[in-house]
């Protein structure tokens, strides 16, 4: 097997190392027509359109676009809120326009008055596929991927059926809307016999979470956006963890995050440590940010919505943050070895 | 008239400079018995609290406090959002319990569910008073300040009447709870007959937005928390501002926000500026920040929300960033003699 074009030069309609930051729209389908369609089913009279981060530049054309396909009757809105998933609907914009159209992410709830459009990736994931036969010896392997490039799945799974893989693939749980579909807080679609996964996507947010999840397995990286194949690891990962938990042991007053966002809301886990803690505080808000604790003078804090924001971004904080597992950790409920990874499941 | 103690070391109990981070909990008057009243009335098992961002970090010991007074099965919550006014109440954790308390700032509305603690300042008006005299050579003088000092305003207006000055003072409309009360976006107190004012308060974000409101009078600031006496100058301010319009004359796109909070929001202004212009598009979001709007690809935006944002950290957006009336300007619609300050009229 070569290894092949990883360090030449990037051309015109290569997509390595562009991410999401695409130069031309029709890289992306936003399947206007389905919208349209949908504003005249229900005589809607707003449109709100919400996009993720990396493409709310695109949100003017595509405004645009939909604004000369519509009557001049039609008011199409643009939500300004951060988007991290489909986790993070902008309700107030939701609940102020007669259709809701959510970019970016595959759903996860079905609503009348939601449209997803999933925006899948049109790079070709087989010729990374290809320089990863080394690093999957065994004949099992699992297929996991995210909702961008889901349109491929099926040629994945062919493709390494066809150099006699036993392809192990399952849907998850009720959080994820597709067979093989991971989130950056949910790998439930990795729970299969398989000792080897195969990861196909950019970037390591994803793959290094499920490694975090699944340690006992192997998790090989085949990134088709940025071209290479690496092999997750979660050294550092876990180190930073174990010190957050290790600095925290030491806290008198803790503050708990309830997170106010759709699909991030952890009540139970939020009220049950506050009340079974003197020294715990509850507070709440939708974008949990250090500029917003560090207003507060806590010792250490407990962030009980999107856990990503507390192992990745931890080290931001001016005090410790940990997930709720890790809270029971510091606080001597449960022993070290007990540190797992914060998955969440459910909607909402 | 002798020129005080302007340049000498804070001893204890000296407010200047510290602003609203002071030392010493019992500065504060929580109203923590007019909060556990309510509780018992209402039957409440729920408490919200809201503090601005200076006094976020008195949160927990408050919450201790009040969780001492009242029973085991009342469950008190801090609201983490950002709060910059009365204007700006954190309406997921109102709407999610029983009694929410908004602390720092006078009722903008009065409400069954809302109770309102003021917190007023202990620091001694009158000798930073003294030495305004100066500066204040006319017999007719209007009067104001802002929610802090209002428990004093009696004391001031006291103070000048007995050095014969002629004090006139109003209420302005029902965005302000008090006579003589200033708001960073409301300076209709003072629409008086006097052509110099005398401001009592700390800091210079008041002053300057009165400057502005009313350029043609004379404003004279007796800051008895920094125990300086200046007189506002809104030269550098006004250069920026027409900076900015300047820049925003080659706009192609405009990007037009909503603020979706619940005391900044003005619908019919965003809205009638997007009918008008094709290359007008309506952004909603809850805080205007600069990375948020970053993120969007327009040449200048307008924002209907709180105009201390656009006027004050206009210069931080990367982008000109104008008011409705500035818009008006920049689009040729308006003479460029016509720019003024914004200011925020109602409540909700």
């Amino acid at each position: 097997m070569s290894h092949g074009s990883t360090g030449s030069e990037p051309s015109e309609g290569d997509l390595r190392k562009t991410g999401l930051a695409l130069k031309h729209d029709r890289e992306w389908d936003y399947e206007l027509d389905r919208i349209v369609s949908a504003v005249n089913e229900r005589d809607a009279s707003t449109v709100g359109l919400q996009f993720p981060e990396g493409l709310k530049r695109r949100g003017p054309a595509v405004a645009d676009d939909l604004r000369s396909l519509l009557g001049d009757d039609v008011h199409v809105m643009i939500s300004g809120q951060p988007c991290y998933g489909a986790c993070d609907l902008d309700t107030y914009l939701m609940r102020r326009t007669d259709v809701f159209v959510h970019f970016g992410h595959s759903p996860m709830k079905e609503s009348e008055k939601i449209i997803y459009v999933p925006l899948f990736s049109n790079v070709d994931v087989t010729p990374i596929m290809e320089e990863t036969i080394d690093e999957l010896p065994e004949e099992d392997v699992g297929l996991v991927t995210t909702a961008q490039h889901m349109n491929r799945f099926e040629e994945m799974r062919s493709w390494l059926e066809e150099r006699d893989y036993t392809v192990h693939t399952r849907r998850g749980d009720e959080r994820l809307t597709h067979e093989g579909q991971v989130l950056g807080c949910n790998y439930a679609s990795a729970d299969i016999d398989a000792d080897q996964i195969l990861y196909v996507g950019g970037g390591k947010f994803h793959p290094l979470g499920l490694a975090m999840e699944h340690p006992d397995k192997r998790v090989v990286i085949a990134d088709p956006v940025n071209n290479v194949v690496t092999v997750a690891d979660t050294e550092k990962f876990m180190k930073q963890r174990y010190g957050a938990v290790h600095r925290a042991m030491d806290a008198d007053r803790w503050g708990v995050v309830f997170c106010t966002k759709i699909g991030q809301g952890r009540w139970e886990v939020a009220t049950d440590i506050v009340e079974n803690n003197d020294d715990a505080y509850l507070i709440t808000m939708d974008e949990v940010t250090p500029d917003r604790l560090r207003n507060f003078d806590f010792d250490a804090f407990v962030n009980t919505g999107c856990p990503r924001i507390t192992t990745d971004d931890g080290p931001q904080f001016h005090k410790p943050m940990l997930t709720p597992g890790e809270y029971e950790i510091a606080v001597g409920n449960e022993p070290l070895e007990s540190l797992s990874f914060d998955t969440f499941h459910g909607t909402w």
